[in-house]
């Protein structure tokens, strides 16, 4: 069987400095923009942040955000499209979703990754929609590092039994 | 360049109903236990669904969950590994990238799937916490069916341009 690319992704946190391709770019987004949404309604929006003087000021937003890398891709929830009610909270699944394919997808291109929590740390979310002028209806979900990695931890094997159940 | 496991992934709802054989689901809780976690806190749990009339209980609990399949893939958090306070919340987004790991895993292995949100849908979660004992730490979050497709919706392509934002 072939290598799993699923299996191959880890968090990265260092990167050279050279800069991603906007052809690989536009894979990236591609791949996220495929992710599955709940009924269809696309909830996510995606900002590409390469400037050196945004990167730093998104990176100065959290705690855990200051490694350098030379490419953001901010997933954001618009609630805009979100479904009624109950339901609208599916915009979270949605953005994990996506979030999680730019991930792969950057494994798969030789990329390293890391994915940043910024919902539902409050402080974190409002520093983030000012940088980028987002409307009311827009919510920062994850801030995703990427670069052409600089560590390259192995990749994961295994299933971890004490997670596991299985039932007839 | 490689074709895009990524992009191959689409919603089945349409099945075979020939098992899965234990060596792939083994691949796909593989693929699950891989994803990320916030602070490597591993607060998803994975219950595997094959009996069929545990099928068909689980599957009559939603409104759009129905659709037969050979597997079930519950997809659960455990917030007795959360993180404290406000960041308690980053089991959905773990739970989000599980998820999506285990539908593409299924696609690289030729099975088809389709998330099934749960969470935050109350009266869903209460039936399959019943049916499957759950924990009052439990959360049921998604619902995968899996199975051989017997549909082939064509690979995505191409960026949702309205949903991109590029800042320098």
């Amino acid at each position: 069987m072939n290598e799993s690319i699923v299996l191959k992704r880890r968090s990265v946190r260092k990167f050279k400095s050279t800069p991603v391709p906007r052809e690989l770019i536009d894979r990236l987004l591609e791949a996220g923009c495929a992710a599955p949404s709940a009924c269809n309604r696309r909830t996510v929006d995606f900002y590409v942040i390469t400037g050196e003087e945004k990167l730093k000021e998104i990176s100065d937003c959290g705690r855990f955000t200051k490694m350098k890398a030379p490419l953001i891709i901010l997933v954001v929830g618009n609630l805009s499209r979100a479904l009624p009610l109950q339901l609208s909270d599916y915009w979270i699944h949605d953005a994990g979703a996506a979030s999680e394919n730019i991930l792969i997808e950057a494994t798969a291109l030789g990329l390293g990754s890391c994915w940043c929590g910024v919902h539902p740390q409050k402080r974190m979310m409002q520093k983030i929609s000012a940088l980028l002028s987002l409307s009311d209806k827009q919510i920062p979900f994850s801030l995703i590092k990427i670069g052409y990695p600089d560590e390259f931890p192995e990749a994961h094997s295994g299933i971890d039994e004490k997670r596991v159940h299985f039932v007839e």
